[in-house]
């Protein structure tokens, strides 16, 4: 479709997706790209000139640097909002894991720039938050929000969720491992053998690798599932008699941190202090594996029995995410109405700068 | 994103795939709906109204029976260019398999209509047409054309490819079970043992299932799965050293049509002579099985090499095609620069008329 349609694209958060991110809009051939990169905001710096667009994946740094401008979020927002027109649409590109940010979208999508971000915190937090942002979507010159890189980075999963809602499917169940970090655990921990390398053993060298935050306990909590999940429970809710979440902290979450080690500051102490409880998680995988079973960090939402779940279970070793699992891949089940017998079923890496990055510049090609 | 905007829609084709599409689209809430169903051509009859659109589920059937109009695509044609505005957009939604149909679409997509497809015909044929339909898709007041349930189904495979391209992922390989028949047949005969059923007698039952055509030669040839790639290929062809295909017919098919029982005029004969074949296909399985392997009849888009390809390979038993699938599953597989070490996939049902009308609402949904 040939569009005469300039879109003004702002960012915020010029980290390892947003500086990806960056690359790849530039890197779109100039014509035939409606995107005008106009602004970015670091922690410290911003840039704004809608007159004179930023096209150079070579500079940007250096004149973001140079800025003697300060982040200003609500200055931005007037900015923006004064391009805002019928023939000019303004995205706001979100590339932080700030709840500060994501206090904003409102704000945004009420003054009719659509909210762009792989940023969880605004829909799986408060749900009052969220229900702002659906709200302010739906006014007559709202903004649009978009959020599939939230959920499996650049796999397409919230967007395959959202379309099978919209054309009248039943969602029965939805189950997956969401955390690439739990994946690669248990893919290295249990592979249905009894015996295997000690837990914290993977867990250190996942750490060492890079897969882990720098405080295990940030990924073994099993609070990044539990924000995936409300996520996509959110999108089914209206169409399910699904209770509605307040928050990812309603969902039944059972994190893999021990309670004697519950509140550790550092991760170092962490992963020092674990190998006491190796002898805990060989046993439920010697139990699993006497089963035929492998041990794997999965969420659920269970449509059907109105529960969203995260936690440890047991998988048969024939199952796909016993044999089809590997590195830190994720694997997102659909068992719906229309796919009755056999689920419709969505794998590949979920985590890294270049997917997350590609999952937000997807989404802001379905505005142009 | 509140939508102020009218979507006319025109149905071509009210058989089993058009019948569901139609149940679906008359199934979203009216008052969320932009879509206004205003035509339906079936083989026999057509029936118009602009103004007072379908809403009922229960009697367009019946209505369309009632009318004394014949099928005339030119009126149509006419009847909703006039309906084009920048307020106002006309979807052609063609819902047949037929070539007639298909080489309307620079047509209406150069008068400003847009096509939603499931029909291959256009994109996989002559390459002429298809570079027609591009160029009149990228004049200032073009039309679109969205043809996701043309592979796959309602999976989400030529959504993802055209995202993986357009934020400039290097696409170095796709592979997969594109046909929902060979799927079928190679799980129930090939599973890794060197014995197993008869060649024939797998044919056979899934004749009798439905899952092939009244021919299945119309299956074994190969043909369906070559359109398939043909689609995907060209989706990837400007961004890649791949050679355009002049046809489908440009894609090395490996037919599993003995050829003794080539021309055989009727689906009944040639199921009486495949037996004699059974042994052949019983070699193959005992040497894969010897190996380790099993059969699949895949497709390889392997743009590395500039090759595009289907036939029969051979896959280890721990191979997702061999672990994984299962019924009439489809499982598509994207190998590229940013799913490096491990691709992207995608499974599920890949056939069907409420997972085809529910591809082609999917793609009616993205104009909205």
């Amino acid at each position: 479709m040939a569009s005469p349609q300039k879109i003004y694209v702002a960012i915020v958060g010029v980290g390892l997706v947003g500086s990806e991110f960056i690359n790849q809009l530039l890197s779109i051939p100039p014509l035939n790209s409606p995107f005008h990169l106009i602004s970015l905001t670091s922690t410290t710096r911003s840039l704004f000139n809608h007159t004179n667009p930023i096209t150079s994946a070579s500079s940007w740094k250096s004149d973001l640097a140079a800025s003697v401008d300060r982040p200003d979020l609500p200055k931005l927002t007037k900015q923006l909002s004064a391009l805002v027109s019928p023939t000019q649409k303004v995205a706001l590109i979100d590339n932080t894991s700030s709840e500060d940010v994501a206090a904003l979208y409102p704000t945004w999508i009420s003054a009719g720039i659509s909210v762009i971000t792989p940023n969880k915190k605004a829909f799986s937090g408060d749900i009052a938050l969220y229900e702002q942002i659906v709200a302010a979507s739906k006014t007559v010159n709202g903004g649009r929000f978009l959020n599939e890189a939230t959920v499996g980075a650049g796999l397409p999963v919230v967007g395959t969720l959202k379309d099978l809602v919209a054309t009248g499917d039943k969602i029965v169940k939805i189950e997956g491992v969401f955390s690439g970090t739990m994946s690669y655990i248990f893919n290295e921990f249990s592979t249905g053998t009894p015996d295997g390398p000690a837990f914290s053993s993977v867990v250190r060298i996942a750490r060492e690798k890079g897969y882990t935050e720098p405080h295990p306990a940030d990924d073994l909590n099993g609070f990044d599932v539990a924000r995936k999940l409300t996520i996509l429970a959110r999108t089914v809710t209206h169409a399910s008699a699904l209770p509605a979440l307040q928050s990812f902290a309603a969902v039944q979450t059972a994190s893999l941190i021990p309670p004697e080690l519950e509140g550790i500051p550092t991760g170092d102490e962490f992963v020092a202090r674990l190998p006491a409880f190796d002898a805990h998680f060989a046993a439920m995988r010697a139990a699993a594996s006497a089963e035929g079973q492998v041990l794997r960090f999965v969420g659920v939402v269970d449509v059907q029995n109105g529960q969203v779940r995260a936690g440890l279970e047991k998988y048969p070793t024939t199952h796909p995410f016993a044999t089809s699992l590997g590195g830190s891949d994720n694997i997102i089940m659909f068992h719906t109405e229309r796919y009755g017998a056999r689920p419709l079923i969505v794998q590949g890496a979920g985590a890294g700068a270049a997917v997350t990055a590609m999952g937000v510049l997807g989404d802001l090609l379905k505005l142009a």
